[in-house]
């Protein structure tokens, strides 16, 4: 009998990859997108269609209304900032985002009788989120271990971040050999008439990753 | 000028003397209540009262629904045990609640330029809970150091639990001194128009701990 997993699926490039690796492992996948109160819901297919695509057991999405706390440009009035990749932590950068995600996908592993958990976190092109730092996920395995059920009976539950040190292209190369279609991924934060607008961080980071391997980018061809 | 503190509130007795104990050591208080998917809504009403008693400056209310994962009596239709007080997990524990709860407020908390965060967990009486002891808090400190731009630029993230060692007499008396009124606080996992139970596990606690002080339970006499 293979084992259970849950993927925290954003509908996004990196998460479709991490999924496809969760799936050449043998896992059972159960998908978990949260919405958190973002501004457009394209995310939401993207992920519903990568979820089918992959054959996953269960697709469930979670609604956490982090807006009502304000501070980030993806999912307040704050205008997302267009051609310039910054160095320092973004207005995008969505408070204790991962933090978030990763408890609620500890919660649904809990049900599931999982305990491996596939976040696509990335420190390379991370733009300087701290939620994406490998401490980051080391401390978040630590605390799952110490927080449910199956750790204190001594089962091992581990955060897998399969994409945390490989470069955008190496994860573009590796997802392609698993099969994922990019055509269906979702990464824009300010999306025009459901496309991507090609100017905002998300996009240029795609589009130059895309061009390196020799490709155009699947989702500019919808 | 007064530090900020995010104060989980759950409407309950703990976390009412939690939000007391911040407000005697001076800080401004920011009050956040989970609305986990649980069955009845007078938690709410009950947290309301509170932070409006104890003067908190904000008061969010943030609904994140754990019921679609299923697997606790607090959220879905298993029937919560009477009469008995288990030494097991009980059916009542919603998977990672304190770790959900702890992320929100840690989200919270860096909208709000807060460093210090009340949680009103409780080792003594937990009946199991692997998410209420001293090494998941100190986890969850550890964590959010890591996770949070306020933290990676070096400043002292602090998760208080005041009530960790504390016996429910102890939290209560405590309580008192700070002038909580307890007639405002609700616990009950299954109340009956309204009104406590007296016979769930939280009741039972609750009701024991009042007559070991020599008082009659105030929320039994609204």
């Amino acid at each position: 009998m293979s084992k259970n997993a849950v993927i925290l699926l954003s509908g996004g490039l990196d998460s479709a990859t991490c999924l496809a690796i969760a799936k050449s492992r043998g896992f059972t996948l159960y998908c978990l997108t949260i919405q958190y109160g973002q501004r457009h819901e394209i995310e939401l297919e993207s992920a519903r269609l990568i979820a089918n695509s992959m054959e996953a057991k269960e697709h469930k999405i979670i609604e956490v209304d982090l807006s009502a706390f304000g501070g980030s440009a993806l999912t307040d009035d704050i205008p997302v900032p267009k051609d310039s990749l910054s160095e320092e932590i973004p207005v995008t950068y969505v408070p204790a985002r991962n933090t978030v995600m990763l408890s609620l996908a500890l919660a649904y592993a809990e049900t599931r009788q999982a305990n491996d958990i596939y976040v696509g976190v990335n420190a390379v092109d991370y733009s300087g989120y701290p939620d994406c730092r490998p401490e980051f996920i080391n401390a978040f395995q630590n605390l799952a271990r110490l927080a449910t059920k199956s750790g204190v009976s001594g089962e091992e539950i581990v955060i897998h971040a399969p994409l945390i040190q490989m470069t955008k292209p190496e994860i573009i190369r590796t997802g392609l050999q698993l099969g994922v279609d990019y055509g269906l991924t979702h990464s824009c934060y300010d999306p025009v008439d459901g496309r991507p607008c090609e100017h905002c961080d998300s996009c240029l980071i795609r589009m130059k990753a895309f061009a390196e391997i020799g490709m155009v980018d699947p989702a500019l061809q919808r």
